[in-house]
């Protein structure tokens, strides 16, 4: 790939991707990850990894306005319509398309190329570890969710009421612990396994900090007469 | 306290608290915290102390409304009002509005009596560890404050611009790193200390996360002809 056709690429995403500086900043670590991640791998074609990379999250504005819509497909066809546009041969578009349509995990529809395993490898790093945690905190700080939720005895409710995500404290029992160990590749799960002990000790000591000032306010009742 | 008492002054507050359940957790937190600081100090008014924390950020409404006005100030008066008008002797609301009146960092007006030291402290102890990194990315959503910023070169900022807090990496270098050691009583100051381990540990990592990610794609020069 030539710095022009990068440059004209990242234009496009840029246009394509209104949401915030923030969203773009997941992009360019899912592009360095993802770079990472290729100098531990043989026969990676950089230009389509590039490409994937990218434009992996264009779709996001669809699926925001629909949610029936799956900004993986739907992105995956935005961009090989993009790309084709640009003069790019049908088979390396839909490569790229390809990439970007199983970057989300899902029973059906695996990644099968190298570089849609990279690619989701790195996208899901930026899951992992502190960085993990800081995303999901910002987005819950946007959806107004909380920490935790305490239930009708005061104690902090984990298990949470039929599985349904409605705190911190849940969606890290459901989601984000259980990233750990599902990588495509050596490296990414090597990476994956070096940012597992933060999460797991910050998870940790959030809950102790917690449940420390919530069992003395439920002793409250010796206090009062 | 009898326990009628407190639950007028816990349904008072909850009328005061329009914000959100978010912010009645931290109130219960607090007044957690400070119930166990006081089970290590003697000769404490658990009346004073009970009142003073559930009362403590009552004020928030009005700073909210009006960003020159200070939430202590006005949350002291207001509880102060409130207290006499229960039936508290001048003296005891008075106590509770020095409580309040002294609960934020402030070089003038700092906390007197050994209550106003523990709600003092219990407070910051919420802004220490996981459970101050938390509220931080928690509010930097509401407000759409990123994790970090870049420079023109694609390095991550962290001394920002003229010391503006612009990120979370600004955020917790210039405020949330400098919590510890600033506690009134010796087991606050203990507590923190423990949860300083935490916060530090999270930070180096989300740090390290985020400059391996950009510094991979720095190097993005070196695969584009």
């Amino acid at each position: 790939m030539t710095k022009m056709q990068y440059c004209e690429i990242e234009a496009f995403m840029f246009k394509k991707m209104n949401d915030s500086a923030h969203d773009c900043k997941h992009i360019y670590r899912v592009l360095g990850m993802a770079l990472e991640i290729a100098t531990h791998e043989r026969g990676v074609n950089d230009g389509v990894l590039i490409a994937a990379c990218l434009l992996h999250d264009i779709g996001r504005d669809e699926q925001n306005r629909d949610s029936s819509l799956d900004h993986a497909a739907i992105g995956g066809e935005m961009a090989y319509e993009y790309l084709v546009s640009r003069g790019w041969r049908h088979e390396r578009a839909a490569h790229v398309r390809a990439c970007i349509e199983t970057h989300r995990y899902r029973k059906t529809s695996q990644p099968q190329s190298i570089e849609a395993k990279i690619l989701f490898d790195a996208d899901k790093l930026d899951a992992c570890g502190a960085l993990g945690i800081a995303r999901t905190f910002l987005h819950a700080g946007v959806v107004s969710e909380p920490i935790y939720v305490l239930n009708q005895s005061g104690e902090i409710e984990i298990d949470g009421g039929g599985g349904e995500i409605t705190s911190f404290f849940q969606e890290f029992t459901y989601k984000l612990r259980n990233l750990y160990g599902k990588f495509y590749t050596k490296h990414a799960n090597e990476m994956a396994k070096q940012r597992r002990d933060i999460a797991i000790a910050f998870y940790d000591s959030l809950l102790q900090e917690v449940k420390a000032a919530h069992v003395a306010v439920q002793n409250i009742d010796l206090i009062l007469v």
